[in-house]
């Protein structure tokens, strides 16, 4: 399949797919938690925070909520989680430093070489429910080679609603089906592909840590590569 | 004066301030005209589409006509230019080319290095009138190391409207006084003062041609820098 030759655009999930939140945010809440001595299983609080990632965009998708952008979203959940493991001695800036992880978190070991190499061949983009502020501090201090930075924000919609998914031809004035979506999640790819996207999967099996869950595997993607590597020279980037 | 410490992010106008827009319109003009057998002088020719620019965007801004983004701009400006100048002889697929030569623009010589350097300390990012699809592609043709790319077409209002000078510290999360505007055009530079936002002056002399105007030395400006790389010598860039 010569998938790449048509493809001028690629627009990657960021949280899973081009970054590892589980482990850094555990990192950084074992720092704070030997600094505040507080001593929980920060691994259950990564997850916990992750859990209520989809329904916080849930409400604002539904119109139960006006917008808020994700660091917004992030920082009331966090509030929320804070009553739930008693940790009760965080001061306002300590709270804020730790709800910008999320800016903070580490790429998978493949990234920034794939997207360099693939930067070489198609415009790069993330295409992401973070907001432009975390996607921009995220890629200045992972090293992640954008060509721009696209948002959910912009359009003040989220995933998987689709003017986020069309937000990309549009803008980079492309035909929907120049534009490849790259992402670690089969829903995500699913809606792109439904705005008119193609589809590459590269599925991140520790995502959700060594015992979490794994997606199954969808045959209806355009392209399955194991990682960014891969995903360059299936694309003809090297 | 230490006018770098507090500054976050460096907003940069485009057109004449990071790239030299009448020499590369002449070059290609040229080009075309040789393959074309059009005898005109292509710098009273690119003198004159850029004349339109400021007009075309006023219509918009004004309300007389809807939302058009700078592609739409210069190609309803460059029709009227094919009849004045009286060619008569492009096709649609050319005309089409011809008006993405605004995606082809040379940078100024001292532009990538000293984009380089500043953005090893700011956020940087265009805040232009061009849409997306063409400053994105400028970029990856010129080199230009953007962190993101911020247009006015995100907030669909023209500068030196006030949102669009907003929109840099409302995305990015900063205070206005974190934001420095660059640009060769003390009123694109006024009105992002007035906004809130720091500015920085780098005059560019040939913009207009070796017979053109010289913009006047305004001494309001936080800062005045005679290109990028004494910017980012200032900036505490190196």
């Amino acid at each position: 399949m010569n998938t790449g030759s048509h493809i001028k655009a690629l627009a990657f999930d960021v949280f899973g797919t081009v970054v590892d939140w589980r482990s850094t945010i555990i990192r950084e809440g074992e720092k704070l938690g030997k600094k505040k001595s507080i001593s929980i299983d920060w691994a259950d609080f990564a997850d916990a925070w992750r859990s209520r990632y989809v329904p916080s965009m849930g409400r604002v998708r539904q119109g139960d909520i006006p917008w808020t952008n994700l660091d917004g979203l992030h920082r009331a959940s966090l509030e929320k989680l804070l009553e739930e493991f008693q940790i009760e001695n965080l001061s306002e800036s300590e709270k804020e430093n730790f709800n910008r992880v999320w800016h903070r978190l580490d790429p998978w070991p493949d990234a920034v070489e794939g997207l360099v190499r693939l930067k070489s061949r198609y415009i790069i983009t993330p295409l992401s429910n973070g907001n432009i502020a975390l996607l921009t501090n995220m890629a200045k201090r992972a090293g992640l080679p954008w060509d721009l930075i696209l948002s959910a924000e912009l359009v003040r919609r989220y995933k998987p609603d689709p003017e986020v998914y069309l937000m990309v031809p549009s803008l980079l004035d492309l035909k929907a089906g120049e534009v490849m979506m790259v992402a670690a999640h089969p829903d995500d790819l699913q809606a792109a592909g439904e705005a008119g996207l193609r589809t590459a999967y590269v599925p991140r099996p520790l995502e959700f840590g060594p015992h979490g869950r794994v997606e199954t595997l969808d045959p209806s993607f355009d392209l399955v590569a194991r990682d960014f590597i891969e995903l360059a020279e299936k694309l003809g980037a090297r």
